[in-house]
């Protein structure tokens, strides 16, 4: 039976940065090289990055695209690895449009080329905004198999594509992927690989991205199965991870070119006869997805660190108010980039308490960050007396002080400001805007303040237990006025978390939450205050997505807007 | 022949406010009925208003709509209108998905519904997204006469709809429209009718909405045209209005129904028999679009005045730095909502000029806008003092003091904060972000400087001359370190807009512009300074769209980009 080792590139890309990705595609492809491999398959838009948004549109930026592919199909015959089919996915134009694509580099050349068909159109996808859908789909003979190719969505919708390779007949379908990283997404995809490898009749090897890139988290996780739906590799999530598998495969699949199935199939021989025997090397991989919490704190470090570095900083400030949103994000800083780049910054006012100032202190010592004390009272003291403010606006001033002293700071030293708001703050504007919600990054933007409380304990329960204990068990105040609670305008944040979940994730409307057992008042209460925030929630600075409905790019709610749910 | 009373009812409605757009169609039809109509048309989604965004998804508001479409019928027969056949857009939802719908309501009935053919996906509009496409027609005969309907984007495509009304036969064609203001698009408008009324071979009733909703702006301009292009009436731009036309057609189309063009029509007959002949009542309005400068100028105080009404704000607070730009704003705020409700503030620091202060005074007293002076140098000192703030950090300081000034007085007050920056400035990033950029709407957002010095000109051809001539005509300065103009950190504006105007509007890359004729340095500098200020750009306020890629809702780059123009 025809044999051949194929290897899972699952490597961190960056939108644009086409030298830095075709640098990146030459040396996993010299290591897959190294490695023995035939075959070697990256993630979508792998040499553009994904999702390239409006660059997609951009006609120069297509051609750099395009000249970019033909550069590295060169250098990688340079590079002694020309034997190697690289499969890469990139930008295309053509007369149609621009194509999210993928091509086969061999010996030198661009071998075979294929478009994206079904292209994603909901959530934080805009692909038919953005792509022309391909009608096309190039299969590649390597050593003696027939290679089929299938794109990220794809495979995620039935026919298509993977049924059109079925009915033409293919030895084994590789599929590039850019699959954002969601909580309980990961059961969906090893089922979902292995039925359309029963649909192909062949194995599938599933190749996703990894890393952050802006407010999306892309978790890896790249899979093998066989086409009985054996797993074959998996690769570790939140990684970057070379896996090499070795195949030994029936081979002999119908050949059927033509129109098949609504698609133009296409052979491309690179060799017609299969490798002599080898001795394949070893058991590949299968690593078991992490724990819930696990991976919920792995999205939100390699969103944060990708974020930070990617975009050319090197350390963070954050303000440190010893309550437990900054004690994670300062947690999680320190997770994802050393505590030598991390600066708290305590800013007590005349209305925080004593233990707002040790919590902080405690947490400085437990994680070893820089830490700094800058009181605002001198500060507010100016606006409030100059400007006359009382009330709300003096309480908001407060909040405003530590933001321009947050970026005064970062200005000077050059740290990227931290935000440290949680989804529920958000969902119903419990902030300040150009308060606590100054910041270039937010860590936990879309992770619920119950969900906040129970990576502290997790984090806590494992290495170094980085976060003081009061700073979890004591109840939440933004300390803006004597005795201020959280609870003094908000509902208790698990009754509040049911609500908004039900509310944003749900969809559920308030009949709905009627029918669900929830208090009118509390739904009436909850229901405005989240359709009223939409603007500060636009204003909110991009954080690591953990959800299908996350606040920002995937979700968009007219500001000026008369609609209130339940009226 | 067939005679038939149609309305044009040009109004504005608020995306959400299902129950203030209702009453405003009762209104209208109201006052349509009153005139002899015996057909009103209101624009696309008027019930729901437009566009809707993420509402479009959410089922608990299609349900809203579709319950108050109903209630709607009946309000208007018992309201003794049933008698007008009125055509009313909103949001249907059916086992497909959401619709973009229009409905005839008549005699207490919905009598006819037709869903949009044509989702429009480029530029302000994402339909695609939010809604699935119709591949219906519904035919209704009124007095005699065959109504067919298209809404909207149906008309700016070849083909579709619009050819299928012409082959099934028809004797008029009614379209709802929620066209948003772009400068220079109103030639396009009138052909396009008459291009489409040919096709039909039916007069065509365009009516559009009017108004500002978020970001967009609608100009109203509603038109109707013969079957041979002759223009009948065009409503004046950027006022609600109704138009009443009387029409005296041959009737007699050929009546096919059933498939027609990859359509199904359905026919639906109101009265069989034409109307005993009447009197017409008088010539309808043929307005002349404005001029380009009285025309933008418009666009811009609807859009700033709905913006702040439709958030329930009657007041507003900007920053007068005696520069062109807050001048600007604070004239268009008082042409917007007059004087009694603009609250101006100077706010000089160190570094102020005597004229930033004298300028200021000037355009108050001009205007009779409310003035203040609140000097800054007590709240930066604070700052730069205690945090050892200098350069850049320091010049950041001062912007942002004048931030929490501005907010201040807004949480204090209840006044809308509006941000003063210029397209050209958000453009290349030139703004201290929670500084000036702070704001609830930015009313020029979407104006480039040079356009901003030929409104200020314009505005002072006009009425009052509300614009001192010192901020016309004395260089731009931040006054942010001693002795600083603009020009030192930019080129000059006139050679930065037209680079400007290239690279964004234009879609050239840094080749093109290469060929055009610019320097590569001036190229490369721009280029640079556009593509690094994404970050800037999306916490910036919204403001009044007036052209096709303004920055904000329809332009989304990535803000972690390797990407740079040219290299």
């Amino acid at each position: 039976m025809p044999q051949l080792r194929i290897a899972l590139a699952q490597v961190n890309t960056t939108v644009g940065d086409l030298d830095g990705n075709a640098a990146l595609v030459l040396e996993w492809t010299r290591r897959a090289h190294g490695a023995g491999a035939h075959v070697v398959v990256f993630p979508e838009m792998a040499l553009t990055g994904y999702p390239v948004e409006d660059l997609a549109l951009r006609r120069s930026f297509a051609t750099a695209a395009t000249t970019s592919l033909t550069t590295l199909a060169r250098q990688l015959a340079e590079a002694g690895c020309g034997e190697v089919a690289a499969v890469v996915g990139y930008l295309d134009r053509d007369e149609v449009g621009p194509r999210n694509a993928v091509a086969v580099l061999h010996d030198g050349q661009v071998v075979a080329t294929q478009f994206k068909h079904h292209l994603p159109n909901y959530g934080v996808f805009d692909e038919r905004r953005y792509f022309e859908s391909g009608q096309t789909l190039d299969v590649v003979r390597v050593h003696g198999l027939e290679m089929g190719m299938v794109i990220c969505e794809d495979i995620w919708q039935e026919g298509g594509p993977i049924a059109a390779l079925g009915q033409a007949g293919v030895d084994l379908v590789v599929s590039p992927n850019a699959s954002p990283y969601e909580r309980d997404k990961d059961d969906q995809r090893l089922p979902l690989v292995r039925r359309r490898a029963a649909e192909a009749g062949a194995p599938l090897v599933y190749v996703n991205l990894v890393g952050g890139q802006d407010d999306l988290v892309f978790d890896g996780d790249s899979i093998a199965v066989g086409a009985d739906g054996t797993l074959l590799a998996r690769s570790p999530q939140f990684v970057e991870h070379l896996s090499v598998l070795d195949l030994d495969l029936p081979g002999g699949a119908a050949r059927t070119d033509g129109e098949v199935g609504g698609f133009t199939v296409t052979r491309r021989t690179l060799h017609e006869e299969p490798l002599a025997r080898y001795e394949p090397t070893g058991e590949p991989v299968v690593s078991q997805p992490l724990d819930e919490l696990a991976e919920v704190w792995s999205a939100l470090v390699v969103g944060l660190r990708d974020y930070v570095r990617k975009n050319g900083f090197r350390s963070v400030v954050l303000g440190l108010s010893g309550g437990i949103d900054s004690a994670v994000c300062a947690a999680l800083a320190v997770d994802a980039l050393g505590a030598e780049n991390v600066y708290g910054v305590s800013m007590p006012s005349v209305y925080s308490s004593d233990h707002s100032r040790s919590d902080a202190s405690e947490l400085a010592e437990r994680t070893g960050l820089h830490y700094e004390v800058q009181p605002i009272a001198d500060m507010v003291a100016v606006f409030t007396g100059q400007l006359g403010l009382t009330g709300l606006a003096e309480e908001n001033v407060q909040a405003r002080c530590r933001g321009v002293t947050l970026m005064g700071l970062s200005n000077q030293h050059g740290h990227l400001v931290l935000a440290t708001g949680n989804k529920t703050e958000l969902a119903v504007g419990y902030s300040t805007i150009y308060g606590d919600a100054v910041g270039g990054f937010a860590p936990i933007k879309d992770v619920p303040k119950t969900l906040v409380w129970k990576l502290a304990e997790w984090r806590n329960s494992q290495a170094d237990a980085p976060i003081p204990p009061n700073s979890i068990t004591k109840p939440p105040s933004a300390e803006l006025r004597p005795g201020q609670l959280d609870t003094d305008s908000l509902p208790d944040y698990h009754l509040l978390d049911s609500v908004l979940e039900d509310y944003v994730e749900g969809d559920r409307g308030y009949a709905d939450l009627v029918a669900a057992g929830f208090a009118p008042e509390l739904i009436d209460k909850v229901l405005r205050m989240v359709d009223a925030a939409e603007y500060k929630r636009r204003q909110y600075p991009p954080g690591t997505k953990i959800t299908f409905r996350a606040f920002g790019r995937d979700r968009r709610l007219p500001i000026t807007s008369g609609w209130r749910e339940g009226k």
